[in-house]
């Protein structure tokens, strides 16, 4: 069923045809970052296939956007023109395209535009403006407030009425694969001492968040909201999102006003955005909202959420990768285009490129959690890794990778790849 | 004592030769934005005084920094060239100017680069990556706590131990003058009913908060912290700040993750950055702080605030300006180098143009407070204006203006302008 094409696409891709998510890459021939699509294990150079008239056939007139450092040109010309870019570039490489003098048979073109996934440098793909992280995964907020609280109490009153959300660190969102320091930071040994006296030490309690991204491709006028009816055409793509959290931190730092630098040194995103229309066919339904939501949060579409498979794997320094977790992007009460709407409700002035995070997702079963503090309990328990390691929180060396995918290869799998970082010992510092 | 310029500076006028801070500005037949200095009434244009040869005899290169649109490549160039061009340009206009033929006996060039601040419009003089607001003022978070909670236990444990803060929203951050929206938003009616069902409606209790912004002009990497030490070298200079704050969206939506929808609906600054060179001279001790703090908080000059007298203004539409508040810019716990240091300790990265916000900052006494919440005791008394006007929170129509100034007329002020802005009613939604 899915579409054939005349490149060499591995069937466990997760690029095929059916994907084509676009990124910014450089090579170690030409270091200028620009805009490329990955397809199988390459990935098309988007501007030296401008280069070499590639886009002569395509109805959407592109500018120079591709030739940029980041996507933000692209994303901004709008959600027909990204559906348009898309289609061609999959007319292009169909085993039938009607432009075979384009790519297909032209080897010339072939050596300018496709390189090796492998021999590229990925970049971060757009520049953010204002990153903003939601808590919209319930399975979450409901685990870690029984940790934190009581089954009873473990949502806040709020939780079922709107999307809670704070704002994040744009500064500190990078793409996968740069390291991860360690965050060193003031922590409450003994909470529950009569004087609370904290101590500084590198965090002893760093762990994942799985989630996802959603980048935006318009904004609003300040004081004009973004109706949720017209919310889903301000979005432009989806990526992996790791946001690290430094537990001990939090604990101590975060009343009242929130989470700031156990959240704030890193938070790490899959370098390829899978564009909306890509997702479309793997609309499902999330978790059930028994509360009824204010007229401007609520969606016609009960399917409202995508089928993404996501997994979370560890690989301890010099070890086996064991998968830690498997989960599902479903699994969350509120949609991307429900943050948007609930976000701009005031006012706030959203811009292209600006990041929303989901949440941490995490499912019901063991197994299935997003975070490392769920699976252990708060720390109370330990989780078992090949050739006897044992972890509770990350360690130095450990490296940890998100994976998310659709479909299946009959059809070809609409992936995000990896999104990955490796932990890096807390600064030595003196004073 | 103060300089004597060859200017007609008036004496009541902030912007004396002691101060000389830096804006952009465009104007009606000039509509670029650009980079300027006020001074009296006055501002000097600097790229037109660039382009008058203005700057050959300054030491400092500064290549086209000011002809941008934004004084970001300026505040890059680092602590010494602004020092080196703040004293070139006071050297320009004193009365015993060594560079007499560079503006003072240039009639032409003075008509070139002198333009009245009255017949210029003021822009947002920085590109703003991130913003994050602290919660410093002591005695504001004091008396909130008090209000939200009860005085035993009005401060949370970790407020004397770190400068508590939460990342804002950067592309709410406004210019003095930009109108101000009401807020649409969930508000829970009834806080102490069994059931909580909030309804939507507009912000009923939209409040000020007085502060004060310091802007970067040096960054760090990633996984690196800033040592205190260093951190007065990275702070450019400081604005006044008006938080706008929706009280009542707060209360519902702010646990467990802090403000949201409350405060990123617009946050106004003054349009002249007050270098910390001008500042100098008004450096003061703040409220003591009894906990010992951590060696990566502690400061060896104890003082480490600025003695700027604050003023909060409101004119209810058509109505008389009521001077609400008198306070000072010293009434903080922590100084900007603490709450950066504090902000990078986990590796955080800044940049060159972020935003922190002090927190609002009140004094102890009656008249004293930065914010109404305080003054109306949680919106339970009155405040009384003028020709019988009352107010516990704004209306719409009404016109909030911030001023600060240090220092006297004699020696000549170092002030901030006005940091203003006029509610305009909340949006009429349908769904």
């Amino acid at each position: 069923m899915g579409f054939k094409s005349w490149l060499d696409i591995p069937k466990s891709s997760h690029f095929s045809l059916a994907n084509l998510p676009f990124g910014i890459i450089s090579a170690p021939n030409s270091p200028k970052p620009r805009a490329a699509v990955a397809i199988g294990d390459q990935c098309l150079d988007l501007k030296a296939f401008q280069g070499q008239n590639g886009f002569s056939a395509c109805s959407q007139d592109v500018g120079d956007v591709f030739a940029q450092p980041t996507l933000n040109p692209f994303a901004a010309l709008g959600r027909p023109a990204h559906r348009a870019v898309r289609k061609y570039i999959q007319d292009i490489f169909r085993e039938d395209t009607p432009h075979a003098s384009i790519l297909k048979d032209n080897q010339e073109a072939q050596k300018a535009c496709l390189l090796r996934q492998d021999q590229v440098k990925m970049h971060l793909p757009m520049q953010i403006g204002d990153y903003t992280d939601f808590y919209a995964g319930k399975n979450h907020a409901y685990n870690l407030g029984c940790i934190l609280r009581d089954p009873k109490n473990a949502l806040q009153p709020n939780y079922t009425h709107l999307p809670v959300g704070y704002h994040g660190r744009a500064s500190s969102v990078v793409v996968s694969g740069t390291p991860v320091v360690r965050p060193n930071g003031q922590v409450l040994e003994d909470p529950k001492a009569e004087v609370k006296k904290p101590v500084f030490k590198p965090c002893q309690r760093l762990d994942v968040e799985v989630e996802l991204g959603a980048f935006l491709c318009q904004g609003n006028q300040m004081g004009q909201p973004i109706p949720i009816s017209e919310a889903e055409d301000s979005i432009f793509g989806i990526v992996l999102l790791n946001d690290w959290s430094a537990r001990d931190i939090q604990a101590w730092e975060y009343v009242p006003l929130g989470p700031f630098n156990a959240k704030n040194f890193a938070s790490t995103i899959s370098p390829w955005i899978v564009l909306m229309d890509a997702l479309e066919p793997f609309r499902t339904e999330g978790i059930k909202n028994d509360t009824e939501l204010l007229p401007y949060l609520q969606e016609k579409n009960p399917k409202n959420m995508f089928d993404i498979r996501l997994q979370f794997a560890l690989t301890p320094d010099g070890g086996k990768q064991n998968v830690v977790a498997n989960t599902n992007g479903k699994h969350l009460l509120y949609s991307f285009p429900q943050m948007l709407a609930h976000h701009t409700i005031g006012g706030c002035p959203m811009n292209v490129g600006d990041l929303l995070g989901s949440g941490t997702i995490s499912g019901t079963d063991a197994g299935t959690e997003g975070a490392m503090i769920e699976i252990t309990k708060g720390g109370k328990e330990t989780i078992k890794l090949e050739d006897g390691v044992e972890r509770k929180f990350l360690q130095d060396g450990d490296t940890v990778v998100l994976r998310g995918v659709c479909g299946n290869e009959e059809d070809g799998l609409v992936g995000f790849g990896e999104c990955r970082g490796t932990i890096m010992p807390a600064p030595k510092l003196s004073f």
